[in-house]
């Protein structure tokens, strides 16, 4: 099983104060853009990998999806995602993404949000998400951007990345940009659309709280066919 | 039409004379992994979008092409091409790729190397290429990595960049990873393999030329199917 750092009671305490964590999908930047590349889902099976505290589950169903299924591998994460909801369509389940197998053709969208950079097979989870998806269904999803997890000057090194954020030593799996597009369509994935995101100019200066030194994206946002 | 540098004399004389000019496509490093991007090419209808001294398309025949052209807004290139060969199978025309059009369903494979991060029209040599393509096609490119492209720290700003490579203010186009896939996808592409080429650090020991200060990627290397 990967490092489940979210059940590290320091970085759960950091984690949930971040903006994200207390605004939701509201407080996430690269949200509108997320948003954006889903699809309609009125009447959808969704599955989100990676959960959370379940923001993302809640407001696919206000979005009209008709069950959610959120998974996570960190059990405070679940106790708290648990609490926020009492809608019967919504279930949540703790499972790790390294070895989960999902019922055949049993979604139309798979979610997941900034948890595949934590992966070690990441080649293996795309092919169970394959099989997981009805023909036609639909994988969005976010990662870090390897330009901001990759630390040092080798972006051609993949591997794991020791960081200190909320925590000492979380590890993050950096891969390229192409590496990751090669085992999405390796998996039998069409690429749809792929995003590098940051701010604009006019978001740093409305929001001083992003500043960077320099334009280089955040995350990689990919929307993809099966 | 774009900046035609190649008819630059300094620009040209210089060009001449490196390593991929004087021996061909075995003196470019990303040669092998571009090579095995490509179909089998036996009895397939070739074009090569900047097709310089045209080394690519006398390799081609050699690997079994009906037919091949060559096409180069140069025409200092497409001289030194055409003193090369005396193939009837081998043509070389002159065309600006910022306002190409081929004939329709005509090319089994479209081909490019290094030349792609001069057009300002992009998506728009992209809808033509589609066009020209029999269904099935493949499309096989090499372009400058938007990482060594753009100089500055300004991944994410998108546009014209002036360097000073073989000749002062030569202009390349700047955008995104992200930017030219879509580009590919909205010009009804369907990607099948992306590539981040940079010597691995076996091959700079080997080749003490190839020095660099970090791993980031030189050249971004694309196979899609129409």
């Amino acid at each position: 099983m990967t490092q489940n750092i979210y059940d590290n009671a320091g970085f759960f305490a950091g984690y949930a104060q971040l903006r994200r964590s207390v605004d939701g999908l509201d407080g996430a930047p690269e949200w509108p853009t997320l948003k954006s590349m889903l699809p309609d889902l009125t009447g959808k099976r969704v599955v989100d990998l990676g959960c959370g505290f379940g923001w993302f589950c809640r407001w696919a169903r206000g979005a009209g999806a008709a069950e959610v299924l959120g998974l996570d591998v960190s059990a405070n994460m679940l106790t708290r995602a648990r609490e926020t909801t009492s809608d019967p369509a919504i279930a949540y389940r703790q499972a790790d993404l390294e070895t989960l197998e999902l019922p055949p053709a049993s979604f139309d969208l798979a979610y997941s949000s900034l948890t595949l950079h934590y992966l070690e097979q990441l080649g293996r989870l795309f092919a169970a998400v394959h099989r997981g998806l009805a023909p036609g269904g639909r994988f969005v999803f976010s990662a870090e951007h390897p330009l901001y997890t990759e630390t040092g000057p080798d972006y051609l090194d993949e591997g794991p990345r020791a960081t200190d954020w909320l925590a000492k030593g979380v590890v993050k799996q950096h891969r390229t940009l192409a590496t990751t597009l090669n085992l999405l369509i390796a998996a039998g994935f069409s690429v749809q659309r792929v995003e590098e995101w940051g701010p604009t100019r006019e978001e740093i200066a409305a929001h001083p709280e992003w500043k960077i030194d320099h334009r280089r994206p955040s995350f990689l946002l990919v929307s993809a066919t099966r």
